[in-house]
């Protein structure tokens, strides 16, 4: 169940035309954003929904019953969104945790949506229970190979628009993100995998040898809350030799507040991660290193930015 | 004292590396915003005040007594940063109108602020004082030829980066931007001027065959606030045959609160002025026709956005 460059070329082509492409910023030399807030719902989570959701279309398995989906806030928009623009229903699990500014779009967007649990966790039970009562199906948050091959398309865009980087810094929460990014990039670049300091599901397992499960929280928790690194994120950090860093929860607000002040983007505190790493020191470029950040999250209540 | 395509070049050459190249983003087929509003400082307004400072350095006009300039609020920030970079004092003119978002920022730029009077007009007249007092530079918000070079680097990144579009909406305040805007895009596409309808002074002139004072007002006033067009944009607006439209306050409002929703960009009113000519209906493309939008300007109190 790998996926492969080409199970990313093939996401890139379904999808095209449903997701935006978005933009890099080289902000400073050297230093190259890509504007994956700017997508469609606010992160790049659209990418994996729309590709498992037209993946099953064409294979029968998406029916009149729709989806099922839980996430912590973002997948669940973009789970409602692709399944809206395809037509059919989706009934989404997020825990009561889910901070307003996400459960108010998602509100927006037509689905029959459920509170349930703390944690990103238990609403993946119940939405599993849910699948099983129905015919509907599960799209999961990170953890399945067509939303890794979609996730992979934001590495696919970067190599394109980017010319030459060095080293790309990404977010973890499940893991679909790297995943599909690390499989889009191979050896043309060093994946950095960047985790809050409460939530370090892809380190722990690179340490312990398997994904293991462990407690989550911090400011990020909304976005980056797994319990445990994917089994593809796993396999994929491991084949392609993904660097791991953590930062601190204050890195991480630090961060959010800089990109806000210095480059006038709002970002939710898991979209703004990634930077943190850099900021902060907890990843330093080697003099002449290029660097890319993945900038990837939006959805965050503008009243807090300062 | 025309501007020309090749002042425009020239203005490129000179101000690489000192402002950021902006992306722009094909948000549906056909519709390109240009991401202006990811400039230095949060506005286009560091292209102009570079390209007049560092020709003014070249030809020694640039001394140790700095420089000086009068603004509603980014042109402000954008002289002091240029000034701050290139290790002049910078003296800079507000009206006590300016807003919190603006002035916080400059106070963190090591400029000498004075508040003077409740519009641009009247923080201009005692910049004019404060010249004729020192050796300083004036560098103009919008009517000098450098400052109208410079902005139009904005048109020439556009054509190199959007491929073929139609047409583009640009705001117009004082007309600094679409001034050079038109000189840089000249019959590649047709331009329009976006003004509010409570401060038009392209419009006003074009009718009047001659720029004439009027009242300045609405939500967009601290940047799109002067009460007579400039005499480059006024010629450049002629010649190119600018096509004006103007929107009232309430399409400005909720052309800003359609950027934050949909688009997630978070814009200050005159940012988000040229899209509202299309959200509204002020501008109708025709069937087919690609446009670019100018979304220009950063500067706002986030906790606003809804
Ligand atoms: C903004 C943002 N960044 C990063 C992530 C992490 O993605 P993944 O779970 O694929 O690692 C998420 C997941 O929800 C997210 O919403
Ligand atoms: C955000 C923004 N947009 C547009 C304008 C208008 O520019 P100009 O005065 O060159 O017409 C300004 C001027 O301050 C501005 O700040």
């Amino acid at each position: 169940m790998t996926v492969s460059l080409e199970d990313v070329k093939q996401a890139a082509e379904r999808i095209a035309g449903r997701v935006r492409r978005t933009p890099v910023i080289e902000v400073a030399p050297g230093l190259t954003f890509k504007l994956e807030l700017l997508q469609h719902t606010g992160s790049f989570k659209p990418r994996g929904a729309f590709n498992r959701l037209l993946t099953a279309k064409d294979s029968g398995e998406l029916t009149g019953q729709g989806i099922v989906a839980a996430s912590g806030g973002n997948h669940a928009l973009a789970a409602a969104y692709a399944a809206r623009e395809l037509g059919v229903p989706a009934r989404i699990f997020v825990p009561e945790t889910t901070p307003a500014a996400k459960l108010g779009k998602l509100r927006t967007l037509d689905a029959d949506i459920v509170q349930v649990g703390s944690e990103y966790a238990e609403a993946y039970q119940a939405a599993l229970a849910a699948r099983d009562e129905s015919d509907a199906l599960l799209v999961h948050a990170y953890d399945q190979p067509e939303v890794v091959a979609g996730q992979g398309t934001v590495g696919l865009e970067l190599l394109e628009q980017a010319g030459m980087f060095d080293t790309v810094l990404v977010a973890v929460g499940g893991g679909g993100l790297i995943a599909g990014i690390a499989t889009a990039i191979g050896d043309n670049a060093q994946v950095v995998s960047v985790e809050p300091a409460l939530a370090p599901t892809l380190q722990r397992a690179l340490e312990a040898g398997e994904p293991t499960d462990g407690a989550v929280g911090g400011v990020a928790a909304d976005s980056l809350g797994a319990r445990r690194i994917g089994s593809l994120a796993f396999e994929a950090a491991q084949t392609y030799g993904v660097r791991p860093v953590l930062v601190d929860d204050e890195a991480i607000v630090a961060a959010r507040n800089e990109l806000w002040r210095q480059y006038h983007l709002a970002t939710e505190h898991g979209g703004a991660t990634a930077y943190a790493a850099l900021l902060s020191g907890a990843y330093r470029p080697a003099a002449g290193e290029r660097v890319a950040v993945v900038i990837c999250g939006a959805n965050t209540d503008p009243a807090t930015l300062i």
